[in-house]
């Protein structure tokens, strides 16, 4: 492949005209450039992105760490990631760190500042220590889906109010006239589906529901269908289960199934995300949509100022005064009814515990 | 961040030598060696990926080309390319492509040969002139899927005989009594997946049974549900479907429920690929199961081959006598028993054509 000398050998300039030619910046007379467009075509170059990028200090690729690949959310989150970047000309390596910190890790120490020039953190269970580090050596790191508007993390990042998830989702129910709710939360009682099951709680304490079955899943499909067997098996009367996912509420209908309750005859579902499977299983499944697109672009979009604005090396650790770390928030979620959410059954006839006999 | 140079300068020796160091290659006597590296860790220095791969001539990614990653089975795919790659120290830059040729080219044109130093392709819908360009650059392309070992595609491939998956279904439905049979096909009729149905069709005419109903179909549950409603509202005695891909028949189920049928007692599904929806749907679904994780493997392992041995640069087009276009090709598909399939239904008592009054 040829270079950009030869490029401007060819066209008599030096290789800052081409460069300036190729990158519209300078002064450069129109003979000039199109001596330096005929050298381009006849030697058949194409600007090198990576030398580039090298030049500049800079690296054209965004990288996006996923936790799982595999859960349906994250393609369809890197779907709309993709085509935020791809307006400014950037690509996106996807990097899936399964749920490892020490392969996110690898990725930053492998990628961060070097192919690309920022990143994005989907809740990849990443050590905040390493995101440090990688924003200290001057890669910008944007947390794309920071569940606590009101506790910034201390990165920047997009905030989306999940905690209301969780009271729409409850409130949705409680309307309904359910009272005996389940909870199947899809992380660690501490962990990121935490502020999700808060809202649920809250919203059911508001209407004077104080208990409510609880389990915490692995945030798969299996993992739900697990959780909502046992869960149901532990309480027959149980009318509504609530997933702060949309995957385990998916199992948690499956497992309905098996045991021979219909949804939502006789057992209403609700989830959060609305990823696209929501949409296409049978029934098609309630859950408080989150804005994934929206969030996307604005992940993107703070992600390119930052790069910009060479956040990364003035504003942090540096002796001045702090540049506040920035938080966007992203529109509210919102109910989405389907038909897996309905009024409960009426309660059968209850054997009077007084035998007759 | 420090540069080779600052390294070299702190520990008293050449940058040659530091890069030979790190690198462990060439002769660097132990102190010296010691000396470097203990500048690399008092500097800070990170080896410098992209630089690297510059001044070597390549990059240390593979690019994944994939024609839609909101299709569950492409990150599936990619996880196993990922996990393959990982091995050999690469990472993958997935690029979507969204069945679009042009986005495809753009990918081709901006990232194989500069950031990437090979390109898998899924059936990503790219130009082979695009994908022929890219090789002549002197970046090698693997095709992962090719489904038709015994038509070789002109370039590097791993292939799966995908007819043999198409007359696995046929047998398997023959074999449970099935006689009355629909095909949805994931593709137009001269696409990708025309292999498939011509094994499915091949299957039945040995048995004997010359004629089944057919419809081409979006690749998508939705594709499915729409092309299973229209076929068994044309034709309610069909006993069974056969999709050529596993989503169009999650939606084939979806469209049975829709109607009141009960999914096997009522109609036979079978899918092909075996996508973990596949495990996960009420009922499992019946599939031939494609080996994902071997072919991944052999894709990668061949990319690895292609570009160690400058196959891009040295063999196609030049003057001397070509060398043999590679292809591997995967283990056969199996045929995965689930939930979805079982003997079709005895026929209810037909209505006399001769009436009695």
């Amino acid at each position: 492949m040829p270079t950009l000398s030869e490029v401007a050998r060819h066209a008599g300039v030096t290789p800052a005209t081409v460069s300036n030619v190729l990158r519209n910046r300078g002064r450069v007379g129109a003979t000039t450039r199109q001596r330096v467009l005929d050298a381009v075509e006849a030697l058949g170059y194409r600007p090198h992105l990576a030398a580039r990028a090298l030049a500049e200090g800079r690296a054209p690729t965004l990288a996006l760490m996923v936790s799982s690949i595999a859960n349906p959310f994250y393609p369809e989150f890197a779907l709309a990631v993709e085509r935020a970047a791809r307006t400014s000309g950037h690509f996106v390596i996807i990097c899936n760190t399964n749920e490892d910190p020490l392969t996110g890790r690898a990725y930053l120490d492998q990628i961060a500042g070097t192919l690309s020039e920022g990143v994005l953190v989907t809740n990849a269970n990443l050590d905040f220590v390493d995101l440090r580090a990688t924003e200290a050596r001057g890669t910008p790191v944007v947390l794309c889906m920071w569940e606590r508007p009101a506790e910034p993390p201390g990165l920047p990042c997009v905030a989306v109010d999940f905690r209301l998830a969780g009271e729409l989702a409850g409130q949705h129910l409680l309307e309904l006239g359910h009272r005996r709710m389940g909870a199947i939360v899809g992380s660690k009682a501490s962990g990121i589906h935490a502020a999700r099951y808060e809202g649920f709680v809250d919203a059911l304490r508001a209407a004077g529901v104080t208990k409510n079955r609880v389990r915490h899943a692995v945030d798969t499909i299996h993992g739900g269908y697990v959780a909502a067997r046992a869960m149901l098996e532990a309480d027959p009367q149980l009318t509504a289960i609530f997933s702060t996912n949309d995957l385990p509420a998916l199992g948690a209908m499956h497992a309905a199934a098996d045991l021979g309750l219909r949804v939502p005859d006789d057992l209403s579902v609700i989830g959060i995300t609305d990823i696209e499977l929501a949409r296409e299983s049978r029934p098609a499944l309630t859950t408080v949509a989150v804005p994934t697109v929206e969030v996307a672009g604005l992940a993107v979009e703070l992600l390119r100022e930052l790069i910009e604005s060479s956040y990364g090396q003035a504003g942090r650790g540096a002796r001045d005064e702090p540049i506040p770390v920035p938080m966007r928030i992203s529109s509210e979620p919102k109910l989405v009814v389907r038909a897996s959410t309905a009024a409960p059954r009426p309660p059968a006839h209850t054997p009077s515990r007084s035998p007759s006999c």
